[in-house]
Parts: C-alpha cells; sequence; structure tokens
C-alpha cells in the first residue's frame, strides 16, 4: 500500500476497512496458537529483510520532519535506525514468544444439577488502535492484536506515514506466510484527518474497542468523540507518599527513580507526599539528590520552610502531569490527608506508599483506587513488561473492562461454555 | 421521597445527583462485607414492615394503569401483593448471602525482581439503572450494586413510580440502619423523561455505567444515547441446533423447554436448526410437542415438507426473537451451515447444540462466538442464578468487561496492588 492514497469517498473507504476487518476477526479468532506465532515470527524476518526499504521510507519522513520543523524530540522519535529496526523485529518475536491468550479457561464449575460451566477468553473483535508518529507503534499494536486474536485498523501519524507504511508491507508478509488473511491488520491509507471520526464511530458497530497511544490531546480527543468504548489513560498523574514510618533511604532511592529514571514516562512520580513526622529528617537527603539530578522542587509552604532551593507551588502545580524533571512537594500531617490529597488529585494511573508499617500500607493499598497501587517500590514499575504481561499496548485508567497495563490477554473478553448431560431448565 | 416531585432545574438537580453518588461510592467501596449485609438483611426487613405502604402505593400505579389502559401484561409486571414483597424481601436476603466481591484476590504472583503483584477486585464506582415498570427491579438492582460496593442511581419506569417509591423508601431504611450513606442508592425523583438523557451523559463523569432493563426499545435508546458504557442486550435470539449425532429424545426434550418454558425470557429459544440427516426422523416429534403445547411452527421449505402444520418462514422469521409461543424451524446440511447460519442471525446472547458427538460439540463450542454457549441443555439455563451467581442484573451481550450474566462479581472492576522491598526500576 502507499502511505498517501487519493480516497474519493472516506466514508465508504472506511465502511469496507470495516467490514473487511469483521470478516479476518472470524478468521483470526478460530487460528491456531502455532499460526499466529507463525505469523509474528514471519513478520519479524520480513522487517529484517526489509530494513533497506523501512530505512528509506524512514529517510522520506525525517526530511518532511525537518522541512515542518518537528521537535528534537518529535525527530528522535520518528527516526529509524538499524538498531531500532532490530528491536521492532525481536519485540514481535517477543511478542510470538508469549503464551496465547485465547482460549485459556480462567474458570470451570459444576452446578448442583450437572452443568458445568467454563469462562474461556476469547478475542475481542475488531480493535481501532490510533497513534501517534512512532513508527515502532504499528508493530507493537499490530502483532498485539494479532496474538490476542483481534483484527485491527491501525491510524498512525502522518508524519511517520512512509515509516509505518514500510513496517505495514512487512507485517502484511507475515500474514501471508501464515496463510492468515491480509485484512487481519489494516492501515487507513489516507491522512485526512476525518478518517479519525468515522474510526471512533465504532464504523456501524464493527470496531468493538479503541486504543490511543500519544499525548494528552490526542486521548482527549478519542475519549470526546469515540461512540465505542476506549481504553487509555489522559494522563498519569503519580504520588510517591513517604509515611512517616518509612525507611528514609529506600524512601530516598525510590523517589528518586520514582521520579528521574525517566521523566517522560506515564509512571513518572509527579507528586512527592511526605508525613510531616519525618519531613526534617528525610526531605533535605531526597531533595538533594533530585537537585543534583538536574531535578527542580516546588513545594507547599512547610516544604519551602525545609529546603532552600524550593520553589512556591502553586494550586497548578498539584494537577499538574509535568513530564518533565519538575517535582511537586506536599508536606502533610498524616495519612488521612494524604489519601484525600491523592483522592483529590490522582489520575488514578499509579500511585505508591514508601512505609515499613504494614498496617499503613494495607490502609493505602485498600483506599487508593488507582489502576495501580504499591507499596515499598518506584512507580515507574507501571509497565506491561515489568507486570510480565511482555508487552503492552498501554495503560487504561477508566473503569471498566481493563485497568493498568493493557497486554495481550487484556485484549480478550471472555464467553461461557456450558456442557450439560440433557439438562432442561424446571418451571 | 415522593414519586413526583417538580425539579425547577433537572440540570441542576441530576449533576446533585452525581456528586452525591460519588460521595456515597468513595465510602461504600470501604464498607465491610458485615456492614453491606447488615444493610441488605435491614432492607429486607423494613420492606416486610412496611408491606402495608408498598400495597397502598402500588393500588394508586394500578388504579391509574388502568385508567390508562395499561395491557394486562404491564398490568402484571405491575401488581405487588404480599407473596411478590415477601419475594422481595426474600430476594434482599439471598443478595445479603452472596459472598462479597469486593477485595477478592484474583491472581498473585512475584516477579523475578521480587515484586509481588496481586490482582484485586474493587467497586466500579457509580451505576445508573434505568428499568421499566417492575417495581421489585428497584429492590433487586439497589441490592446488587449495594453488596458490589457500588453507588447506584435509578430510574424506574413512570408506571410504577409510587411502588417503587414506596419501596425505595424501605431500602433507605435499610441503609440508615447499618449507617451506609443513604445516597448510597438514590432514585430519580421526577418522572420528567428528560432526567433519563442527563443520566445517559454520565453527569460529567460521575457515572461509570448504565445498566438498562426493559423492552427492546428502551435498550436501544440506551445504547444510542449512552456516553458511558452500557451493559446490556438488545435481544435474546438464541438457537437450538440439532446436530445429526444427537439422542433425538434428549433433543425433544430440550427442545420444547429451550422453546415453551417460558417464552418471554430472553434465553428462549427463537430459531430450531437441524441436521437434514436426521430431520425427517426427529422432527416430527418435536414438532408434534411444541404443536401440542401452544407453538406455532414456522420452518423452510425441507422442514415445510416434513411437518404438515408448519408455516412458511420468511426471511423476518430468521430475524426475530418472538418472546412468544412461536418457533423458526431450519433444516441444514451440516456444521457448517448451522454455523453460517448462527453467525449471521444470532444476537450473541446463547446458543446451544444437541449431540453425542463430541468433537462436533467441542468445534460447535469453540466457533460460536455468542455470551453463552451451551451443549446438551437448554438455552432457558442463561440466567445468573442458574450459573451460582445468586443474582443476576440482567445479560449481557457486548464485548466488553462483562457478558452472559450480570451478577455482584461482574459488576466489579479491578486493581492491582504491587507490594515491593524497596526496588527501583533499572534504567
Amino acid at each position: 500500500m502507499s502511505a498517501h492514497i487519493a480516497i474519493e469517498n472516506l466514508e465508504n473507504y472506511m465502511a469496507g476497512l470495516g467490514e473487511k476487518a469483521v470478516q479476518a476477526a472470524n478468521i483470526l479468532r478460530l487460528a491456531s496458537p502455532a499460526q499466529k506465532e507463525a505469523a509474528l515470527r514471519a513478520m519479524a524476518q520480513a522487517v529484517r529483510a526489509s530494513a533497506g526499504e523501512i530505512i528509506a521510507a524512514n529517510d522520506k519522513d525525517m526530511a518532511a520532519g525537518t522541512a515542518k520543523g518537528l521537535t528534537g524530540a518529535m525527530m528522535d522519535r520518528l527516526k529509524l535506525d538499524s538498531g531500532r529496526i532490530e528491536a521492532i523485529a525481536s519485540g514481535l518475536e517477543a511478542i510470538a514468544a508469549l503464551p496465547d491468550p485465547v482460549g485459556l479457561e480462567e474458570k470451570r464449575w459444576t452446578r448442583p444439577n450437572g452443568l458445568t460451566i467454563a469462562k474461556v477468553r476469547v478475542p475481542i473483535g475488531v480493535l481501532g488502535i490510533i497513534y501517534e508518529s512512532r513508527p515502532n507503534v504499528t508493530a507493537d499494536a499490530g502483532a498485539l492484536c494479532l496474538k490476542s486474536g483481534n483484527a485491527c485498523i491501525l491510524r498512525g501519524g502522518s508524519e511517520s506515514a512512509h515509516s509505518s507504511g514500510a513496517i505495514y508491507t512487512a507485517l502484511q508478509a507475515g500474514l501471508r506466510a501464515a496463510d492468515l488473511p491480509e485484512h487481519a491488520i489494516q492501515m487507513i491509507g489516507t491522512t485526512d484527518r476525518a478518517a479519525v471520526g468515522h474510526l471512533l464511530s465504532g464504523l456501524s458497530g464493527c470496531v468493538s474497542l479503541i486504543i490511543p497511544r500519544g499525548g494528552k490531546s490526542l486521548i482527549a480527543r478519542v475519549q470526546q468523540d469515540a461512540r465505542v468504548p476506549v481504553l487509555a489513560h489522559l494522563e498519569g498523574l503519580c504520588h510517591t507518599y513517604v509515611h512517616k514510618d518509612a525507611n528514609p533511604d529506600m524512601a530516598r532511592e525510590i523517589v528518586v527513580n520514582a521520579k528521574m529514571r525517566r521523566t517522560g514516562v506515564c509512571g513518572a512520580t509527579e507528586t512527592l507526599i511526605m508525613d510531616e513526622a519525618i519531613a526534617a529528617s528525610c526531605l533535605p537527603a531526597i531533595a538533594k539528590e533530585l537537585t543534583e539530578l538536574g531535578c527542580e522542587l516546588r513545594g507547599d509552604e512547610a516544604a519551602c520552610a525545609l529546603i532552600s532551593n524550593m520553589n512556591a507551588a502553586t494550586e497548578d502545580d498539584w494537577a499538574t502531569e509535568y513530564l518533565d524533571a519538575i517535582i511537586s512537594v506536599k508536606i502533610v500531617s498524616g495519612m488521612d490527608d494524604a489519601l484525600a490529597h491523592i483522592a483529590r488529585y490522582s489520575s488514578a494511573h499509579t500511585d505508591a506508599i514508601i512505609t515499613d508499617n504494614d498496617a499503613a500500607a494495607a490502609r493505602f493499598l485498600a483506599d487508593i483506587d488507582s489502576a495501580i497501587c504499591v507499596h515499598n517500590a518506584s512507580t515507574q514499575y507501571a509497565d506491561g513488561g515489568e507486570f510480565g504481561f511482555g508487552a503492552e499496548i498501554g495503560i487504561a485508567t477508566g473503569r471498566l473492562h481493563a485497568r493498568g497495563p493493557v497486554g495481550a490477554e487484556q485484549l480478550t473478553t471472555y464467553k461461557y461454555a456450558v456442557h450439560g448431560t440433557g439438562q432442561t431448565r424446571p418451571k
């Protein structure tokens, strides 16, 4: 396919993608684990074999990006080189090697009348994936959808259209090699933004779920406009609460890691909350190490009184996901205060407590209503790979279906298989 | 509360319900199993104690229903007597006695770095329940939401407003007796239909899920207009497929039960599919018994050729949920044909195969993508009580979150509790 094609009638074109995706989904959901694994391994080989074409395509995107004046960060996300292409190929192989979630029997029980009921995982159907200009997402998302038996319709950012198109060609080769339908993974063949609106409508019931990957404005638009369920997180405003019974060294190591390991990830801690009982003894060492690593400190009055280079935090700071080397610091009177602050400002992504007091940890983990609640570890563990899911398509902070890291298993749903021996239901 | 109150400003009123529900949900999700159980038992006592008031309220609804010319079926659903009031009370006690799903640890695993991750069930939050004029749903729905730790906003049919209001008063008494917030269960205090629209909007993010209970037009409107996820089934167009290797007696007993035990329930079989290889030997006995029970038969050409009182089915018949003593009959050449028919016409609710051939059963159960797939039993087992869930708020045929019977456990979601010993994530 070409990354740019003229679409005479966008609505018909999108409807066609939906119908073909449903047809492919009906084949995919019955495909054997071995067949899907073979396709994923063939995709990895095809990516490696077409590294030259992928880099040539990427050169076009990079040249256009330079001409367009994309930021350094955007250009870095867009850039592919041989190392990144190998990472894409090995990522496909890692997904190939994951356990297949389809057909997994979660529960089985027998009723007094002899009926046996099994709860079995099955694919969702057709997923719409909307992402910004990271060409590798084309492979990651397509592969996770395939692994979980779902057909998908991909919509990547226009800046990476050539690169994504070249990767997509390799995915198609893998599907063909394993005799799976090429419409199992479709890519919207136009950069027309109106195509996204059609996809978000669900294409007349063809699309069961939308997963957006990208910045806050993309996610917000998708959540606002989608007429089908969305798995996503709008932001990751994560807190680490250092309780009065924390081990000071552990607290310092965890807070520094939670903030500074990578500042641009959704699991990065944005606000440090600290009990006033240990603030004087514990905060200076944390502040010193954060400052040495280039982190700006913004604190409430009590924090500013303790740390000379602490700037005054405003109300906005408590509600801001910095995604940068900035941390807000709030001193609280104790657990009640900490829980209230988190309940008010958390984005329900990941929140942590550091304490050696098991009762305090149990209360925090029970009370905090976020997708991931952590005791004595870094919030940066909020990641499907770190959870052992092998790969993730993102992290969800909604209430329904899946919360936290979304891996292959979370991209499935279930049905009940009821086994009888002739039972009829009494009146 | 009064069942009819003047609402000066509906939007503000509904927003207030949403805010109070969220506040109540934050208390409810931490309520102990014992406290919720105590509230449910107190509700049952209050229902019994106020039987006189409930019947007086019901008399008003019945009189208005008569004046309005409601159908006999609607009047029957509306009617409360001492037996039905006792059933409501004992239903509340049955829900009280169910295992509490909140806090249930579904999985726990330890990562190579020592992090232990537990997947724990938690309430969803605030549920909106929209139902037609069955006053008992007020108690069933309120109780299941409470059991699962969710606050709810109820909207019952206007014809049952007085009856539902009187039952609601008893629920409130139960909440007070157990020291739970009265806003845990709220009822929309106006019969203004625009209130439903506000509820379907999600009340500015306060409502996480809508569950409609009622006829197809209600469900269709809710699915069309809701801006938050909906758990429901639009219809139950269920099939029973009699495979060539079926035991003829078992087939007859199951088909007759699946169609005629109750014709108005969503799990009733609407279409009988039969392999041509056994149609001549098997269909006459089934047709005879169905006819004796007053069931109309509508078949394809092959079925009509076998059964003298078989009327000709039209294309519409295959797509119709009769909810009545009518069955459509299709003769197929074999499994492929049967699967294709079901894939085309099934509402993804419940579909069954009757066969003594285990390989055929396994293929059917794997291939059919409905919420409930049944082997050698009646489709009328599609019911939360029959599944062992104790009670259900309905059956869902969507793809996400919950499929099949929706009981207390299906009204929960999950979070991850991560337990560390100071782990920081490597670069």
